[in-house]
């Protein structure tokens, strides 16, 4: 491509996921923007806020000659955690901010899109991966105001309904297995095209003989898993598992409720009767770990997961929905893509890692400890937004994201 | 007055108190309805609703014929503490309530008032009480609506305005001292008017000989407590006070911001230079008793105030502002109405006090521990609502209700 | 008597009160002597310098010329809460202190005490009020050294048994009531003998008519009202108390146990079935205040207590137990002593209270908030300890006190 | 070895080991016994208890005919975390424990040593490697006993001596690296002689380019970090380790204490002038972290670590201390053995990793989250417990096992 025609294909990017934000709250209640459940989750007007923040404090104001920003104080209100930038307001306290109101933050979006196309007009190459790291950022973004605001929802006995369409209904779809022999592997991303700098440096891995399932742990699984005490049998359990499982009193998914002996899952849909073909979701990694040890398997690595994915992607359901589905037109086929995948390993540096300079720089590196990671991408994740070397990564007892299981076995 | 009378009188009552609390609210966005800081504060919506809740749930359901609820979960959300009627949604979790909005608590203001225009049109002399209570609960849900929405928006660093119009200024006021000899008094209310059952019976108490100050202490006064080391000074502090103040690192009242070295303090005004003849305020009763202790004096009882102000009540600006002030005319006299003001008296039930039967019953009786009675009435009480037997009670910890300090010593 | 024979008698006195506090520990291990089971209760060990330290404190160093202190960092390690004597040692890190040993705190009581003796041989008549508060402060001390260790005790399966006898059994004894009209009576101690200053000054209060029972509520009568729901009904208590009781998930007073159906209790003696006569002990405010509700009662003022017990003084077993019996000999008699009676008066000054001038004067004064009074006095507390005019002070959720419960009733 | 040999060796070892741990309680006191700072310490007596427990669990009561256990409620008192035995007593209680005595621990450790000799006096071969994981699950908690007992004796302001001979001093060693190119390795032990499950199974992993740090950072290099405002540099710190720091207000090691702008470290042998030449210890892996970052390296994998000293071992001080120390001799040499060395690895299972069944397998798989390998070993590690396979595993928070670092950085 030219560098004209590469700088036309950003802009349309940047217009399009700009405008994919706004496109997600078009069913919501001013009301509904400022929810702040707990301290994980933020509001809906701040993530249209900070994502516009992200643009304004690494382009506009470094690069775009005589930019007067919106207002003196949004550097520090939304702000997430760049210490580099300042001091950001405390996050658990980001429901609390009224005003600015979701007008001004809208007026501040349409301000911070101006702004930006004058800057995409002018001639500078080099900031073309900022502006695809924007992006990005705002996609993942897009998936936290989705998993955010159903979190917040879930809290109102009303159980809200953020999408009014009903849900399809998942088919049977027999659990089969691919098998690998060791190998040396090359993992990372090639950098040919945008990548987060945590997919690099690509280096090699050995990997033993090892076997992985080609769907998602489904609900009527996992369910086996609840009647057969699974939740009751500390020996299954990782030990820090058991101590989150015993303080909270857990004994099933995050959105799951009970009514009459009966299983119910609070979807962005609504309320709806558990979809037994459909992959268990809102699980985190001890309870992901507990279902493979009672299967008698164990979590993929993360090494393992994009070996076997490298080179392929496939999506289960055609029409886009709110909430994980496989199988809906009853044609099998390799699923990935509907919930993120636990992996057993943890969220480190790549041998040779580098993080960039100044405050862009605590993008991911500074997290890369006590996390772990998910491969794949789930059913609320953006468009081209999943890729094989993509690393998700939330704390193991993290529950709120769209997260599921893929087995893996020993050959 | 006739019965029909006194039910005109009552239905212009009610109408007045309901049409008030929207009028608090006429300044507000959407976006502030739904505030919560702290689960002591309660969403301005929340009020609104709850306050609509206490007729639906004592008068309109009970005795009005074929009354059809707004919502069948509204008896759940809005509760606030009546455990006869049912679990009450938890009150941390308010400010999380998105749903209803604000529109649909409007209408079922709406609702509740007509049909209760419907019952009041109704020959049952027995309702008045239950009416009275209705309309005096409101009136203490209304100022309860501007402490939250106080304490909620100074959390935000833009310190919206909640009332555009500038404070006048309060003149200085010479401190002056009335005295008392002990006597055999006559506390509580005759129950000629309405009042609240915590006022009664009506009963003697023995005061010995003390002196009462004429005006609450200053700001100015205040300030040189603090400069004077009083925050640093255990021996000058109750030990649970000082424990609180060491944990939580309190060096001024409340709303006191600091800034180059100059105070300034949070109004609903907005931020304003601290004024210093105006009564200090949103300070807790271990401030208010350190602060009397350091002054070689003590706080009062509360049959000393109302023994004192049993015949009197001045309030001291004729415009009413939401913010203290005393004297803004120059003009001295004796006051109380513009903070409440802290007693040594714990909130203990009267001899012979009956709570009564049923759920209703909750009101005041079971918080009859831990608390402290606060006397007087503050610059955001609504009108009608200040007397002297009125037995206020917050937590000796609490700082975020209009509360000030007024001295006593012995003779 | 002569002053000669005064001082006799103090020497006497604080001779035997130091013997006692070692005859208290005589069957103890040296492991026990360490035990904080949470930061309320202290070690024995501790108990046993503290009382020592308050000698050295305030009366060999400002005393004694030449006194020479036993260790430079006992000062601060044994202060219990004096501010005015320098920063305490961190009360809920005593347990950690396994230096100084146990042996080396006697050798610092047997310093203190060869000290005190040759104070006490000085001609100085002002000191004898301050030697008769560190006897009476020992004598508090007495007790709690009883409650904090049988509060850890417990918490070790083995349920260890501080006293080996085994405990008589109590006999019924019917409910009776003692009424009173109402009066204008006179409270607090005339200073003729010793009293602490929170008992003074003496002054007048008025009583309304009410009738006070003639003994506590037992063991069996309290079953009654947990067998009746009486944990289960919010509308018995007092709003802090439900909180408190469903946060903590209790059902029962703290030292019972439940083993197949059966009703043990934890007491000093050891684990022994409930006695059924005996007084319910080990109950908080708001266990208290809730079993009166449920009987129709309310809890007597310390002013009523105090007017109907100012003239009478008797416990009911002669031989001295460490656990609260009634009528062991079936001779039934007015009863106080046994256990600590809740009152529901909050611990506030007298009128014209003043505390007295440097650090002593932390002793009583600023714990005047938040706490309750109780009357009486228990099966625990040393001889000489009991007075009508005693203020015993708790807050409402402690129970590790030996508290029980004596009902009033308006007449 | 003939199987009598081998017997004999093995009776020899179990001998050592039991007289080791009470050869580390030579000089404490019968208080010290009971010290529990915080949940994650245990006090003495109960690691005494607990490493006889595990023989009579795992060994006396399945395999030695009519064994008679000491006492029925020791296999719930000194269970640690093994589930599958029955509900463990609450770890953050073991402080509380003061029955049974230490006489009687040390009576139960008899019993068991004699039970023990009995049992490996019989031909039963299958046993030896439950009784060397016996042994070996002493050693742990030798270095245990040490490592708790410091931090509970420096929360007492005596700072109680555990060792009264003096530590030599350090001297000065440059800091020189060990280059290795890239290449596929063997990790893992080879079963050859004893090694915990977690060391198994051996399996190959490719290593990049990169240097390892000759001896391990000092105390005097960590001082140039803190005097550079280390502490204060956010982004130096993994985001965990910056929210840590700021919640707990850290600003330098954990035993480090200054006086009178004087550092001094609390060790063992009491409290000493922080010796700049020797290991900085007690550092969590936040701040190994930050240092290495700060240093422009990194931290090694477990693997790099491994790979470098599969072949050697070094340990640098002849005369055993209590104290890390290196090159005391002023004879430099390749050094690790003083302190753990904190890895970038998080602890996870090896490919194809088996947990043992039944619960002595809850040994180290359930482990296997939320936690970070060290490798290396100690001052405080016992004889033959360091070996290049080993892995311990701490959280990231972890400040008080004797832990330091170890430079790496790529090539």
């Amino acid at each position: 491509m030219t560098i004209t025609a590469q700088k036309e294909v950003l802009t349309l990017q940047f217009t399009a996921s700009r405008e994919y934000s706004l496109s997600l709250c078009e069913n919501l209640l001013v009301e509904d923007f400022g929810l702040q459940a707990m301290p994980e989750t933020s509001p809906v007007k701040w993530h249209l806020a900070h994502t516009s923040w992200f643009y304004e404090t690494f382009l506009l104001k470094p690069y775009l000659e005589n930019y007067h920003c919106f207002h003196p104080q949004f550097e520090h209100l939304f702000n997430s955690y760049y210490n580099g930038v300042g001091q950001p307001f405390l996050r658990p306290k980001r429901g609390l901010l009224s005003r600015p109101s979701v007008d001004e933050i809208y007026r501040y979006r349409a301000h911070i899109d101006e702004q930006m196309l004058k800057l995409l007009s002018q001639p500078n190459d080099r900031l073309s991966s900022l502006v695809q790291l924007g992006i990005q950022h705002e996609k993942q973004h897009q998936e936290l105001i989705l998993t955010d605001l159903k979190y917040c929802f879930f809290q109102n006995p009303l159980y809200p309904q953020y999408e009014p369409t009903p849900l399809p209904q998942s088919m049977a779809m027999a659990p089969t297995w691919s098998n690998q022999s060791a190998t040396l592997t090359t993992i990372g991303h090639n950098e040919e095209s945008f990548c987060f700098d945590n997919e690099t440096p690509q280096h090699k891995t050995y990997l033993t003989d090892h076997a992985l399932a080609d769907r998602p742990v489904t609900n009527g699984e996992y369910l086996e898993f609840i009647n057969n005490n699974g939740y009751q049998n500390s020996l299954l359990w990782l030990s820090d598992g058991w101590a989150w499982l015993q303080q909270q009193q857990i004994t099933h998914p995050l959105y799951w409720v009970q009514q009459d002996d009966e299983w119910f899952e609070y979807t962005l849909h609504g309320l709806r009767p558990l979809d037994m073909h459909a992959p268990v979701s809102h699980i985190n990694l001890y309870e992901a770990d507990a279902y493979a040890r009672w299967a008698e398997c164990r979590l993929p690595t993360e090494f393992e997961w994009e070996h076997r994915f490298a080179s392929e992607f496939k999506q289960s359901n055609t029409e886009r929905c709110f909430h994980p589905l496989i199988n809906t037109t009853g044609t099998p086929q390799n699923h990935y893509g509907q919930v993120w995948e636990w992996t057993q390993s943890s969220y480190q540096p790549y041998p040779g890692f580098k993080v960039a300079s100044g405050a862009v720089g605590e993008y991911n590196g500074k997290f890369m400890c006590n996390q772990m990671v998910l491969k794949g991408g789930s059913c609320l994740s953006p468009n081209q937004h999943i890729r094989a070397s993509y690393r998700n990564f939330f704390y193991p007892s993290d529950r709120w994201q769209m997260t599921g299981i893929r087995l893996a076995k020993e050959l």
